[in-house]
């Protein structure tokens, strides 16, 4: 027995995202089905579509930023009952015994977690299929529960963008006497000003973009940087606890070091690979600073995330659009262009 | 009024150390006058006089690991009496108000610590002259006390090569719970090993010479792994909280990082400039891992160190030499090849 789901996919590297019909399996006894209602749009749905990464298996049916309704609960499932909102971010497993599972760092799980599309289930082998889709079948572990009194299209955006920023918020103890930057105002920079400022830190924007001062400013920061301008530069040196780093492209780390205070550190969420130009030793010896990196979160951090925006009514800011639409919203997402997420409607697939 | 003092000093970069008599103050009120027993030699001395680093002054008497007797107080001294021992490190004074100074961590004084030697002193102006000398002035705050049963002449590298690599010990938290590894075994490599074991931790040697093993594990370490060997650094994968790295020149981290455990932290102490070859970005961010830099100690973490030293009779290996022989040892540092610190016996200034 299978379910029948429809959703969109691709079909080969940089090909438009065109309807697609699919199957999922049946419920095992710890899973629970999901009637998925809004798909988060995050920037490496397309690498990974475009293949930028390699590793691509086609169809490959993007979306790892996924809210919707419980509809169908296996025997064994606790957490969840039918009618409730659940949210399911990038992963759907992990081996579960490694000391990071052990931990709740199913992030950092040591045998390689299960990713939410373009991966294969640990149990049956199947491919995995993304949240560009009307349901979703998750083991009830990696599945987390959703207040309804947050607005759930906002919320999508949480289950990525949200816990990848606020995973080193919590590690790195931002509070109310931390003193947080934030390099890059876009999906994940918005949130990291958001849940840094509802922390109780003071939040500084590094941007190259006058413009984006006054929405730094709305969305919680208290500081905006010119990055381009080098007197700004040396009056924020010795400031930050925590810098997050955002950009999701090479650049140059070096200038923003010396802005760390004794003992800071600044972690790398949104860059892949070499740190050209190189990194100098330097400042981070003299000054005992740190260059981290960190990904995503693991399901009790993020529960804990979802939680803690519930209380204080914090989602992402969106653009919401139907799904006939994301081939657009990806090129416009190439050119920055979205403010800051976008967020499907999935009940544009039956539209 | 002012105090006669006999050393050595280099009068231009590259040429021999000669003999050379010269003045220093009167002790202030806050002053002791030590009288020199040993002085350690520390690479960054034939760098400084070398002017490897540039900003070399000349004369220079090199010199920041130095124990010696107290002979003389200023008046409003209380830490020590005529006749104690003390030992003076890396700095001999800082700014005393900047946060950094404020919490003790004199070693990232905001507006830069008065260096021991080849740097100016503050209030005066005049230059400053290290241990390679037989008397030192030297404020009581910046002077550390040290207990009579250590071994003097082994303690001598405790003020440079102990602390250095003491301080990443305690902030990473290091204790009975900890894996800590090190690369490279040399004078800081070696108070690494020592120092980690003592505070509990199970011990790794990272080194490219086989043949440095007995020495490694007789010194504490647990393990060796060859770094030339892949299949050993692959068996190292996921295993260390910390990572001190010993190593003066410039050489690739990216082979490290993969051994460092979740949330571990490779922290660099000996060498300063760009990290040549390109730190990769990607094993930072999926296994939460950092690189970091620490720069000696401050003065309470030195007392620290020197008090802990003494209850597990903690010294380095050195090797006693006269003055009149400095200049063979420093060619001989260059090639590596002491084991594993040079000390200076003052009293041969006189012979």
């Amino acid at each position: 027995m299978t379910l029948n789901v429809k959703g969109y996919a691709a079909f080969a590297a940089k090909e438009d995202l065109v309807p697609h019909n699919f199957i999922r399996r049946d419920p095992r006894d710890n899973d629970v089905v999901i009637e998925i209602l809004y798909s988060g749009v995050c920037h490496s749905d397309l690498h990974s579509a475009f293949n930028d990464w390699g590793g691509a298996k086609y169809p490959m049916v993007p979306g790892h930023e996924i809210i919707g309704r419980v509809i169908e609960v296996g025997k064994a499932v606790t957490k969840f009952r039918v009618g409730d909102y659940a949210g399911v971010g990038c992963m759907v497993d992990s081996c579960q015994h490694c000391k990071p599972c052990e931990q709740g760092l199913e992030q950092y799980c040591e045998e390689g977690n299960t990713l939410t599309y373009n991966d294969t289930d640990r149990h049956d082998n199947m491919p995995t299929y993304g949240g560009y889709s009307d349901k979703i079948v998750v083991t009830e572990k990696f599945a987390v529960n959703v207040p309804d009194t947050l607005d759930l299209k906002g919320a999508a955006p949480l289950l990525c963008a949200g816990i990848t920023t606020w995973s080193p918020l919590r590690h790195w103890n931002v509070g109310p006497n931390s003193k947080v930057a934030v390099v890059g105002l876009g999906g994940l920079g918005h949130m990291a000003i958001k849940l840094a400022k509802a922390l109780g830190a003071e939040v500084t924007l590094f941007t190259r973009s006058p413009n984006k001062e006054a929405d730094a400013r709305r969305l919680g920061a208290a500081h905006v940087v010119l990055s381009t301008d080098a007197g700004q530069m040396q009056d924020a040196h010795n400031q930050f606890d925590l810098i997050i780093d955002t950009v999701p492209y090479v650049h140059d780390l070096n200038p923003y070091i010396p802005t760390l205070a004794l003992s800071g550190t600044l972690v790398l969420v949104g860059y892949l690979g070499d740190l050209n130009p190189m990194l100098n030793s330097t400042p981070l010896i003299l000054g005992r600073k740190s260059v981290a990196g960190s990904v995503i979160g693991g399901i009790a951090e993020t529960q804990e995330m979802i939680d803690f925006c519930a209380r204080h009514n914090i989602t992402s800011d969106i653009e919401l659009i139907n799904i006939q639409d994301i081939n657009t919203a990806w090129q416009r997402m190439l050119k920055s262009d979205v403010k800051y997420r976008f967020v499907i409607d999935i009940a544009s697939l039956n539209a």
